[in-house]
């Protein structure tokens, strides 16, 4: 299916790491298909990547580099980090022609990489808007104007073009750009500047060029910048010093606060601090913000971020529905994070939060159509919230691109003679396990149903270990040709098959997808007295346009009428959808001129029943304007149904 | 009691407005006393205004003038707007001595107004931020530098100081500066810019230098401004032209939104000018605001403000309670908005909110100590949000100061041969109602009873109108030597007494303060399943350290354990408390790894009972840091209580 040179890049390569637990299999090595995944990723290529290359033309993102070439005479378009956008569209480019090139994305891809090449200064310094009239700002402002962020993703892209394509061009310009980097800051001993940068990225990045190239200065460069945090250096800030990871050393940052997506940047290059380096210390750390993290700041849709004001994750408990930030990009800030976390543990939670993510805190910021997306991911709505084409801080857009590209490698990983399975999705796989390649192929209607069939197509001995989601906590079966596995299965663990496979053998996973009905913390008060819905690893929404003449807020679900999980083949291309009976409990007359009044006064009377119509919440706003909740009044009859 | 010169003298001077319905009796007028005001009006002089001063030094503040007359060399302290708490400051200074002179306070003054007059210059400019090495900046960024709002303190401090002392020297600074204003802005068929601050103040300011003057440029000003906005030129700002009140003309603005107090300020304004021209059509707008923000976006405390991201009003039911804004300027503003309102139209509703906000939206800012503060007034906390003795942006702590030293000035109205009786005060007031002056005497320990004796010290044929506060819904009486009064009593309105007086008639008014038990609308997620306490005026709430050992949010009102209120003498001074018996409903051990859950599983059990406290809540924080919480959870048993 691939040419063998292109089936062994991993999108994060792990392996060179010395203290990898699960090795991702390479993006390449994966080709997802059915319903669910097929389309998607072909939008991704047909729609997403062209149409996000105009916008880089037509916003002057791709001029900013021509204005250095002499090709261009324009000012400086756009806000001052806009080089990262064209660097993800790249990387993005790159991944999504693993199995060979698309003439179109192709040819834009070099067109870009020529233009960066050419604007590279001798001493390795890119960045175009620092440049020409702004030269003398260079290094300047580290807290604010995003050098090494801009910078990181340029290592990022030009190392996913070079395992993609063994082409070195944009690898040497990062490798100079690097280059400069590390003589420009270190410790002071070595007469370098102690600084970091305001907005984390360089980190991961490095290191992950270190694991491409092989060269060792670049993970100690990272090391630098993740040991120099957290000396409140970066203070005068609008939101102070933890808005950039910058008040408590790593060590002792035990959870993850300020700016969401900085948080979680910073938090994936620990983690690759960790996996190359074997810092239990920093692994301990990662954990406890892990658990704070999901335990306390996470919305149900698995999205991370509280807060309008500094863009930031919230304190404990704090996460309103409507006024939610949860930026896309965070929400894959959180599944990269995850994506290492699962390689530096095993652990299946860490698998469980990237499904979950993925399909609850990314997908939704990407529009049925493929060309329209959320900045800012909100639980509630009122009709106010749309999608665009395009942002002036376009970071989500390419960043949902590289995510969708790469999101082959995160379905399997291995360790010597084991196969991990930690996404369901109908797909074929050709799997590097030691000296062999496995062929492991998933049929699967998931995410709407819960059978999968694992077919392994290469014999020899080897364990599998499928992932028994978390969400399946009652009904998970596993069968292998027939005969029920004899290990036990539990949910939020791995099931290891041990045996001496051969062609033709069938794993029968089966995860019961029961609707369930969730009630939140008790100190989480805007939820109070309501519940959400979801079916597998999907969350749903009540919509207004499936409701008229009622506002979503004032339907109350009928426990006494079951809900029921129902495919609707023409509803956005296919969706299963949850349909039960509500009442609608609007406010009375007398909260029409008041906000608050004394308790005992009439109380509203319920009105007629009509249906219940749920959506996955990933499919909210593709039908026009109108009003959205996650979280649903009810009667207090409701539990969890079939 | 006064000396009649400044008996005469108001806070503001609707006097020669001939649109108003109410005239505020004034400042000099009114002497509170009893032992919940006379104690905080002596703080205000002793406390509050001299460590401001000293503040104002300590920081640079004054220096920055000094830097104008030569005598100091530093660099500009702190903030562009740095010049606004000096003017907030003499105001506040100037109405504190309209009894007479005292004598620290006077010397600053005059100290400072010196500085003043010798830093503007000769074209009237003055700002200490432009001046100097960015004089070329001046009137370059109208949108976010406050030029002109500083200058609108500038004339309200000098309208103050004249009006109490009759010194014209800093009036005379105030004139040259709006005199600059007059030339620079206006149509462009007059040849001059059009354009309007970023931040609202000049508006109210130009109008009530008008007044002082009788100079009708001001007020022409005053117009200019106010109708030029909404124009959306002051674009290309963080939160949009919506934060600085530009995006639509005002007779279309019918809701308050954007940064809360540049609305409330702007709305100041503009009342004023319907004040001045009788422009109906603004009213009518006014009105529309104020309905929306009173029924949809307000706290329960009064106060205004639910974001952080640009200090701005929410949405309607968008009231986050920890995270609520809701700055003490905010409040302040309503209070002086609401002043106005109620001059304008005579209705109780603009009194009884006055009330309520002074008492909950504005003292809360107002450490007991007088000289610790709150900007942010949230209505929960978990122990992290402590009072400050000076903020960089250092708008709110003046601004509590001219508060309380024109509150005198809210007590009364009047209108030809009527009195009105807005706020209930232990006080003695010496009113100008026509030619004669009435002298009028309340007795009572408001806000603690309801009890409250108005003595007439002359005699005459004139009405006396008492508001018969909104909150006391039940069994409010009005007796006049002992006698009821026929007229209807209705909550929320004036009822009017109209007789021949003989000194010593004495009109008893009776408000009994039940306690009430408030509870949300049902869009107002936040507060879902949990009530308010309020007893009179009064907004209570819970705090940590009264509760030793529990989380105030997990306490649940018993219902059956009737609420009572108890005067304790001793706790912050004397304050009414109210008692009662919680039971803690803490989550349970289910929840200690987990924020959601499905529906369904163990309950959390009822703890112990154990008794409740609650204080008011414009005395939270001040004595350490605990938890705090408005809304408080209850059983669906407890009702308004005696």
């Amino acid at each position: 299916m691939n040419s063998p040179d292109r089936i062994s890049k991993y999108a994060v390569d792990f392996s060179r790491s010395c203290h990898v637990q699960l090795r991702p299999v390479p993006v390449g090595a994966v080709k997802l298909g059915g319903d669910f995944w097929q389309p998607r990723m072909a939008r991704n290529v047909a729609v997403t990547l062209p149409s996000q290359y105009a916008l880089l033309e037509s916003t002057g993102r791709l001029n900013n580099f021509r204005r250095l070439t002499g090709e261009c005479t324009d000012p400086y378009a756009g806000i001052f980090f806009n080089d990262s956008d064209i660097y993800k569209w790249i990387e993005a480019a790159a991944w999504a022609q693993v199995h060979g090139p698309i003439p179109e994305l192709e040819k834009h891809v070099n067109e870009a990489i020529t233009l960066i090449e050419k604007a590279q200064g001798p001493d390795g310094y890119i960045n175009t808007w620092f440049s020409l009239e702004r030269e003398h700002l260079r290094w300047t402002d580290l807290r604010d104007l995003h050098e090494m962020y801009c910078g990181g993703h340029l290592l990022q892209a030009a190392v996913a073009h070079h395992r993609v394509t063994g082409d070195d061009r944009l690898l040497n310009v990062a490798i100079r750009f690097a280059d400069l980097l590390c003589t420009l800051f270190g410790p002071t001993a070595e007469g370098k500047r102690v600084a970091v940068d305001g907005h984390e990225e360089i980190e991961m990045a490095l290191i992950e060029l270190a694991r491409e190239t092989g060269d060792s200065r670049y993970l100690a460069q990272a090391r630098f910048f993740i040991e120099a945090r957290g000396q409140r250096t970066l203070t005068g800030g609008r939101w102070g010093v933890e808005y950039f990871q910058d008040h408590v050393p790593i060590r002792e940052m035990t959870t993850l606060c300020g700016h969401a997506v900085r948080a979680l940047y910073m938090a994936c290059g620990v983690t690759d601090l960790a996996l190359e380096t074997g810092d239990a210390s920093l692994l301990a750390v990662l954990e406890q913000q892990w658990n704070n993290l999901v335990t306390r700041r996470m919305y149900i849709s698995g999205g991370l971020g509280s807060r309008h004001d500094g863009e930031a994750l919230g304190k404990d408990f704090e996460l309103p529905n409507e006024r939610a930030y949860t930026e896309t990009c965070a929400a894959i800030g959180s599944m990269m994070w995850n994506h290492r976390l699962l390689a530096a543990t095993g652990h299946a939670r860490y698998a469980d939060l990237i499904e979950w993510t993925l399909y609850n805190g990314m997908l939704p910021g990407w529009g049925l159509d493929g060309k329209h997306y959320f900045y800012v991911n909100p639980l509630a709505d009122d009709g106010d919230h749309h999608r665009q084409p395009w942002y002036d801080v376009a970071c989500c857009p390419p960043n949902v691109a590289r995510t969708l590209a790469e999101l082959p490698g995160y379905v399997y990983s291995t360790r010597e003679d084991e196969i991990w399975v930690n996404l369901y999705m109908q797909s074929e796989a050709q799997i590097p396990l030691g000296d062999r390649v496995v062929a492991l192929s998933q049929r699967s209607n998931y995410p709407w149903d819960g059978r999968i069939d694992l077919s392994v197509g290469t014999s020899g001995s080897f364990a599998i270990n499928v992932r028994i989601p978390g969400w399946c906590t009652e009904g998970a079966s596993v069968r292998v040709n027939g005969d029920a596995v004899a290990n036990p299965v539990v949910p939020g663990e791995y099931l290891t098959i041990e045996r001496l496979w051969k062609p033709g053998d069938t794993i029968q996973l089966d995860f019961p997808m029961t609707i369930r009905v969730w009630q939140s913390h008790p100190h989480l008060h805007d939820n109070a007295g309501r519940v959400a819905l979801s079916r597998g690893p999907v969350l749903f929404c009540l919509e207004g346009v499936d409701h008229p003449g009622s506002d979503v807020q004032d339907l109350v679900i009928e426990g006494a009428t079951p809900l029921q999980a129902v495919f609707e083949p023409d509803l956005m291309g296919g969706l299963v959808v949850i349909k039960g009976t509500a009442t609608r409990r609007a406010p009375d007359d007398g909260w029409r001129n008041a906000l608050y009044r004394p308790v005992g006064a009439t109380q509203s009377a319920a009105g007629p029943k009509q249906s219940l119509l749920a959506i996955p919440y990933f499919a909210w706003q593709n039908r026009g304007a109108s009003g959205m909740s996650v979280w649903l009044g009810h009667d207090g009859q409701c539990g969890c149904a079939g």
